[in-house]
């Protein structure tokens, strides 16, 4: 048993982390901030906790913060790094569900957040929270910067292809939509149920904050530069990411079977499923799950593989992937405590 | 460990009972069958339970099924009552989410349900699996008959009020607002996505099946003939059901504190959550959980009582209160494998 | 050909005004005012209204605003009042869409909108906008007080049933349902696509500003004071309000075909449609529209009437009305701008 | 004044014509024919109507159709082609919105709709209504073939970059999503609420019906061949089609200012809206209009054009095309009875 924390509980990632802490046999969650909540009963705002998280929103305190085993920031970005740095010197392990720690160049993070980096220096030691390809740095990390919503979708979506030089990976194209939770609970007009409902559009389309990581991760993959143009949409649903990955195939991409190199490369991951040839997924068979569903194809038998990725950006993309990794850290079995079905309908 | 079947899985309810059922550490799923999907892998019909159920749908078989020690029978109306008696012969327990043993009087059945009732000697020996009521039947009963997602929260909503002559029984008034999936996974023009998103309707005002059933199980409670107007509604959302109950209070009823004897009727039920007063519950608050979230309220101190009742049409008004009902009568915890918090947002 | 102004259009009854007065023959539409976006082009905010208003907010100033014909105020409520007086002193015809005028008792107007109203002798005079019941005091008034959305709504459906005394007028029953564009363009939590998505909830239970108003207006008809327990819901749409209404029959109105009596009522009314016997009315049959649908039952043909009626919030429930009152203002044909099917599906 | 009749007016696209045609000044709706639906009053299908269309569904009688001046097909694919030639020989003029004219070459038509076409001839003389390409040719056909949904989209954001060969026209990628209106009002599965609704997916990813009459229309602007890989997706809303359109840029359409491309080629159209740089459109923007509004943007000034188009898959992707095309073979304004905002929100 584990004890934990989370920082900056009151939006829907922290909702989410609290569902599935509360339901893990290791670990017991001793506490949950926030500066606008403190003395608000966690129930009161969430009433589907009612009966399974008895705590009060608490004032931010490092020393309190510091005796948790383990300390999850769910916080908007630009916040963790202010507190990690004590926390981690006072001997905690942190996962960091926002951006703080997730690229490595420290001009390219102040360049896309917007200001100085407060520890740059833990940016080369933190640990990318993507278990399908860092398992082994996550096991021993200290300070695991969990991925993007998007970047777990297209990351895992164009992995199999880039590592095998089966694409052309100077013009990958992502194309992928969100629901509406991936916004985040904030007051604003954007968010709104009568501005986003029965309708759709993209946002971001000349540079989304998410691109950077991308990039970073499937270079890696490629061990070379990618190059990869990536529009985000918004769709009229609570929860889910799809995302579209369109590479072109190289002379070797047309003679592979995509989908045995799909398999192969999942084989034996526990939260990425190679879905049947011919079929493609849906986001709601993920709903809830800590679940990553893909598919490829290649229409018409043409140059161009398809692929089509689903996740919840609130499981796999956010706080599932976050517990899986917190499995991993502490040695639990990786599936305990995130091992149950979607929920469909 | 028991084991389990499931007659009819191809609906919403079944795909909800095989997500519970997946998760149930004492039970085991050994058979689902479906006349129309025999043969189809159950999780290619719903790839949300990948790696969850490795069934294959199979033609329905008395002697199969009989040697399961529970049967589900997730059944449109009408089914249950062909194969019931056979397997209840056979030494098999029998829990029904269908309307086929809901009613003692097998007049009113016929008249609402439209043919002769195959087995009447059985509607009163089947206990209504409402365990808020009947807990100590359904505990060494063979045969219960799940109530409908309409008369759960109609009736856990009435009973504290019509125990003890609070409100005039004879001018009831249950205003209740569905989500779609209530009425199932089934092929009708008046079941699609573009002709009940953005829109609200009443539905059955001159008569529901699910009124004779309400004003059933109500009249026992009274220990007198109660009068409902029952008027449901279709709400543009997947799953949830909220009921507004109108009861004009008795002098006596007048000089009660209503939230205290909301709560003390409900002090010692696991799936039944008095809020505070003054707060209503919201749909998704329960979304996949087997709970029901009640408030009461007497608006502007004036002589109406307002009870408002939220579930989810699956969980505690079909699915959830199946497995609860089996584990009353199988001797487990009676939150065994129900124990988590709904999905929220 | 008149001249209009908007005051405070940046809301949703704002782009609904502009987009029924923009196809309006005889009205052109010269002005909108809006502190908070001065100088922000109007189809900026609105790309729905590209190429049809060619319009910059501005800042309000009465001078401007009082040399044109008409005056519709689309603000917040507690706003029309303080410009009001000055406006018609200045010669201008003043339709109000907010709650500043509706209530004739200063007292009770007081007690719902929290501060003293600041021109309380224009209570007295302002004519309430409900065509049905004021259309002669309309056709010559200064200043019109356009009621709310489930005033409108649930008065039409009870009026018929009040003047004649076929129902107690003791125990009137509302509920409602309203889809969310009905509580503004308000950047708050509670509005959130996340929050209200695949939700149904009541709110307002003690009591919803609406009532003092539904009570004065059906008093009215019913030369008797009559008591309405009134519970407003929010549904997941963006338009629409859906209201289910109870009243028990007196042995008058039990002798009363009330199909009959809803007919009559309302057959001179343009824009109030009483559908065939058995059929009942759904939001989406009037989206767009300014049209009130409304179907009355008696269901098992006990004493208790059941109505229910729909409308757009934003259309026979806001602007829509608003530009009927302006038609009969100006002795344009009632129907002048409005005679257009709603958009289905 | 001229007379019209629909044939085959039960789906969504046949009520969306008889709104536009009910309020045109210019038509006489007549006849309006259903199979399924013959003797059923057209309102109370479409009670959205009441008081607009006072006519009954008839059976098809090519007799009583071919008195009307001009005939619309809203009947699904392959039915039109069956009585067409007999229409035309008894001098009417038809508009098909259906695909059995779209494509030119026979051998591909009957390869994507799998039967033998009924009248091969007339797929050379039937104009593609498509008015931004053949608007002269629409003027003097008897046969119009409007275009799908999805090519209206898709043509309309690649045309002006096909022109003038601004971007490789062998790696176009067109990713586009719909409104569950699309698929038709159709009894199946698929299209239920509780499958779609919270949920987006790809599908025909392998190979849509659209792909073809999208290669066709592109490949004569470009008056060379295109390859196009085409992924359609559904998404959780009701009307409504958003195409992301990703091209590579040659060294000439590196070099142009693509804003200024776009607005030059639609300076003149009424139904194309180029938005202004930088502001990318959303779908409800041009709910229930007959409009198109589209941006382009050149992301991170690399080499990829990324074009968004938006229409409503009824107005300008199916029925407001259709009017518009019958204005221009009729000689009417060509905004007649098309010049009205979208619903919005």
């Amino acid at each position: 048993m584990i004890s934990a924390a989370i920082v900056g509980g009151t939006g829907y990632t922290g909702v989410e982390l609290m569902r599935l802490l509360a339901q893990h046999p290791a670990v017991d969650l001793r506490l949950i901030t926030s500066r606008g909540e403190t003395g608000t009963r966690v129930d009161s705002l969430f009433p589907s906790l009612r009966g399974y998280v008895d705590l009060v929103f608490s004032e931010p305190d490092d020393e309190a913060l510091a005796v948790c085993d383990v300390i999850f920031f769910a916080t908007p970005h630009n916040v963790a790094m202010r507190s990690v740095p004590r926390l981690l010197e006072a001997g905690a392990r942190v996962i960091d569900l926002s951006a703080d720690f997730r690229l490595r160049d420290v001009e390219i993070w102040e360049q896309w957040y917007g200001e100085a980096h407060q520890c740059p220096e833990l940016l080369s030691t933190a640990v990318y929270g993507l278990p399908e390809r860092h398992r082994g740095e996550i096991a021993t990390a200290d300070l695991v910067a969990c991925p993007g919503c998007y970047p777990t979708a297209v990351q895992l979506g164009f992995m199999p292809l880039l590592g095998e030089e089966l694409v052309d990976r100077n013009n990958l194209i992502a194309n992928a939509a969100s629901g509406v939770s991936g916004a985040g609970k904030q007051a604003k007009l954007s968010n709104l149920f009568a501005e986003v409902s029965d309708s759709f559009k993209a946002y971001g389309v000349d540079g989304h904050r998410h691109l950077p990581e991308i990039e970073q991760g499937l270079s890696d993959t490629a061990r070379a530069p990618v190059s990869v143009t990536f529009v985000p949409h918004l769709a009229p649903m609570v929860r889910g990411i799809h995302a579209t990955l369109y590479a072109k195939l190289t002379a070797e991409g047309m003679e592979r079977d995509l989908q045995v190199v799909f398999e192969s490369y999942y084989s034996n991951e526990p939260f990425v499923d190679v879905l049947p040839a011919g079929v493609n997924p849906q986001t709601r068979s993920v709903r809830g799950a800590n679940m990553c569903q893909i598919a490829v194809n290649r229409p018409q038998d043409r140059g161009t593989a398809v692929v089509t990725v689903v996740e919840d950006n609130l499981g796999k993309g956010a706080a599932g992937q976050a517990v899986q990794c917190m499995n991993i850290m502490f040695g639990f079995a990786e599936t305990e405590g995130l091992y149950f079905p979607g929920l469909l309908p």
